[in-house]
C-alpha cells in the first residue's frame, strides 16, 4: 500500500462524506503539509467522546505531518443573541472568550498534537471589517440558496421566524475558510452546508475550493441517540478512568464496533477485520475487545496507570471480590422519603422497567451492598448510599438524596 | 378653516397614503417644526417634472415651518454592486459623491428653501458601523417579512436570484430615520415598503415610529406612463423654458389636472374647483390654464421674465406668426443620406404613424418651414434644419443628422 492510499485510508476512516475526494487526493499530492480547518463554539466547551470524533480526526490529520487549525468562533459569541429575544444567550466578554478557550485547551490536547495545532480567532478578521465589508459579503450569496439549508427550509415552511441576521452567520463561517486558507474543513454531517459555504466564497476570492470532510454524530451509550449532554447517554472526557471503563462496558456489542471506527487509534482498519473473524469464529470474547476499547479511551484522558487501575478496579467488580468504591456514584433524587427498590433498580439503569426489577428480585439475582434481597416491597430511605448489584456483572453505586425544593 | 386643518390639507394634496393620518396631527400638534426626511440617489442627478413631486411637497413642510432633511444614500452608493455582476454600476468614489451632491444642490434649491434644508450623507453614520454591527441591524428583521415586498416576493416566486445583501439594503434606509430622529419620511408609492421600515426599526431603538407619507409616481406627456427618461415622455428642469412650455402645452385636459395638483403651487386645491367649475361651464377655455400652469413651471426652473419670454414665443408660433426658433430643437438621427417626411413626422412627434402622415399630406396640413408640402414620397435629406407642423398648432423644429458610426 503506497502512502498516499494509506493516508487516504485514513483520512476516510469513519467519515460521512468527503466533497470531494479526488480533490482529497490532489492536494495529498501536493506533499505539503494541508491546512485543516475545524471551527468551535466559543460558549465553555465541555466536551464527551461525541466531540472527540472530529477532535480524531484532525489528529490522524496531524499524525500525518498536516498542520490543524482550531478556529474558536468568537466574532458572532461576542455579539451574543442579536435579537435580543434569547436572554440566556448573553453577548460573551473578551475575558469569557480568552477563558474559554483556556478550558479548550486543557481538554482537545488531550488528542491533538500540540505542535501541529494553531489555535485562531475569527474576531481577529472579523475584528476589523465594516459594515460595507458585511455588506459585499452578504452579496456573495443568494436568499434562495440560503433557504434551501434543511433547517431553514423546515423552519420556513413552517412560518417560524427566520431572523436576516441567521443568514449571515454561514457565510461569516465560509468566509473564515478564506481568511485561513484552508485546504481541508471537517466538521459534523449537520454542518456540511456550512462546510460548503467556505468552497464558493473561497473561489470568489481566487481561492481553490476546499475540501469538505463530514464526520457522524457518535451514538451514545444507549446505541440509538446520538451522544448528548442533555439525553444523559455520554461519557465526558474529564469523567474519572473508573467511570469511562464501567460505562464503556455496558455499551451493546454492535455499537462496540461503531466507537471503535470512531474513537480509537489503537485498533487499524485492518486489525478491526481480523478481530471481527476472531469473534465470529468465537476465537475471541467480545467483552475482551471492549475492555481493549475502553482501557485505550481510560489511558487517553488520564493517562496508562490510571487507565490500568480502572481496569483491574472493573474486573475485581465483576468478579464479586471488588473494590465497588471505585465504581461511579449516581445520586438519586428521590421526592419523598425513600423510594421502592423496584423503581429504585430501574432508576439506576440495572432493570428496564419495575416489572423486570420485580421478577429478578424474585429470582434471586439482586443484591444490596453483597446480601441477597428478594422482598419486591422493600423501600430504600433518603441518605441510603451503596452498591446495587442486578445478576453478575451489573453493578451500580448510588446515593439516595431528598429534593431540596 | 383652523391652521392644522390648514396644514393637514396642504401636506395630504395629492399624496397616495399616510401612515398614519392621526400620528400626522398628533405631530403637528406638537408646535415645534417637524424633520421631514426623504432619501435621494447618490448617483448624478438629473432631475425632471416627476422627480419634483417630492420636492414639492418638501417644499410644503418647509412653507408650514418643518425642517427637511434631503438625505443622499452614500454609503450603499459607495459600495457600488458588491455581487460584481452589474459592471456598470462602479462604486462611486467620494469625490463623485461630492460632485453629485453639488450638482442635486443646483437642481433642488429651485423647489427647496436652502434655509429649511438639511444636507445629509448616511455615510456618515453607516462609515463608522462594524460588520457586528451591521449583524445586530440585520437581526431585526426576518426573512419571511422581507420576502413579503412585492418585487421580492415576484422574484423569489419566479426563481430570479435575490443576493442576501438586498435584504440589507432596506434596514440600511430604515436605520437612516433612526440616525435622523425623522418625524416623516417622504418616498414615492413604490418605496412605501422601505419606508414603512423606519417605522420598526424606530421602535426598536425607542423612538416613536415616523409618519410615512408616500406620493405617486407623476404620468409623463403621454399621460399614460409613469414619466421617465426613458420612455421620453419627459421634461427636465433643466431644459430651456420655451419646451417646457410647448411640452406642458401639449399635454391632455385630464393630464392638466393632475399635473396642477402634483406640481402648481400658485393654483391652490380650493382655486382648482372653481376653475373646474369655470371650465365645465365654458367660461374658461382650458387652454388658458394649461397655459398659466406652463408659465408657472417654466418661472420655477428660469425665472419669471425667461418665462414670459417663453409664453410669449409659443403664443406667436400658434398665431402662425411665431418666431419659431424660439421652439426646442430636436435633432434626429438618420440612417441614411435622408428621412422620407412621412417618417421624420412620426419620428418629430407630430403624426403618430406613417400614414397618418401620408394623410396630413394629402390633407394638406403639413408646412415645412411654412411651405406647404403634400407629395408623401418626399425625402428630406441630412443636414435639414427647419420647422415642420402639421395642421395650426403642431410645431417641431428638427435638424437632421448623420449617424457617426
Amino acid at each position: 500500500m503506497s502512502d498516499l492510499t494509506a493516508a487516504l485510508d485514513l483520512i476516510g476512516r469513519g467519515a460521512e462524506e468527503i466533497i470531494k475526494r479526488e480533490e482529497l487526493e490532489a492536494r495529498l499530492r501536493l506533499g505539503r503539509p494541508l491546512r485543516v480547518k475545524a471551527g468551535f463554539d466559543p460558549t465553555a466547551p465541555d466536551l464527551h467522546l461525541g466531540h472527540t470524533v472530529l477532535l480524531n480526526k484532525m489528529r490522524q490529520f496531524q499524525d500525518l505531518g498536516h498542520q490543524v487549525i482550531f478556529l474558536i468562533g468568537d466574532f458572532t459569541g461576542m455579539i451574543g443573541d442579536p435579537t435580543g429575544k434569547n436572554a440566556t444567550r448573553k453577548p460573551l466578554t473578551r475575558e469569557d472568550v480568552e477563558a474559554n478557550a483556556r478550558t479548550y485547551a486543557d481538554q482537545v490536547f488531550k488528542v491533538l498534537d500540540r505542535e501541529r495545532t494553531e489555535l485562531r480567532f475569527n474576531s481577529e478578521w472579523f475584528g476589523t471589517m465594516n459594515a460595507a465589508d458585511m455588506i459585499r459579503l452578504a452579496a456573495q450569496h443568494t436568499v434562495a440558496r440560503m433557504l434551501e439549508r434543511d433547517d431553514f427550509a423546515k423552519r420556513y415552511a413552517a412560518q417560524q421566524s427566520i431572523a436576516i441576521h441567521e443568514f449571515l452567520y454561514p457565510l461569516v463561517q465560509g468566509y473564515d475558510s478564506v481568511a485561513l486558507k484552508a485546504d481541508v474543513e471537517l466538521g459534523g454531517t449537520d454542518q456540511k452546508f456550512n462546510l460548503l459555504m467556505g468552497r464558493g466564497l473561497q473561489e470568489h476570492h481566487g481561492q481553490p475550493p476546499q475540501v469538505v470532510l463530514t464526520m457522524p454524530l457518535l451514538e451514545g451509550l444507549d446505541g440509538v441517540n446520538k451522544m448528548s449532554k442533555s439525553l444523559g447517554n455520554y461519557i465526558g472526557i474529564d469523567e474519572p478512568a473508573i467511570d469511562i471503563v464501567t460505562k464503556t462496558m455496558k455499551i451493546g456489542d454492535e455499537l462496540m464496533w461503531r466507537w471503535i471506527e470512531l474513537l480509537s487509534f489503537d485498533i487499524s482498519t485492518a486489525e478491526t477485520l481480523t478481530l471481527r473473524r476472531d469473534i465470529d469464529a468465537g476465537s475471541l470474547n467480545p467483552r475482551d475487545l471492549k475492555l481493549r476499547l475502553a482501557r485505550e479511551l481510560a489511558a487517553r484522558f488520564h493517562g496508562g496507570a490510571e487507565a490500568e487501575k480502572a481496569v483491574a478496579g472493573w474486573n475485581a467488580v465483576v468478579r464479586g471480590e471488588g473494590d465497588t468504591a471505585l465504581l461511579p456514584l449516581a445520586e438519586i433524587v428521590v421526592p419523598g422519603e425513600g423510594l421502592r427498590l423496584t423503581a429504585l433498580l430501574t432508576a439506576a439503569g440495572l432493570t428496564s422497567s419495575n416489572s423486570e426489577a420485580s421478577r429478578k428480585l424474585k429470582e434471586g439475582a439482586v443484591r444490596i451492598d453483597g446480601e441477597l434481597v428478594s422482598d419486591p416491597q422493600c423501600v430504600i430511605p433518603v441518605g441510603f448510599e451503596g452498591v446495587l448489584q442486578v445478576g453478575k456483572r451489573n453493578f451500580a453505586r448510588v446515593r439516595l438524596v431528598a429534593t431540596t425544593a
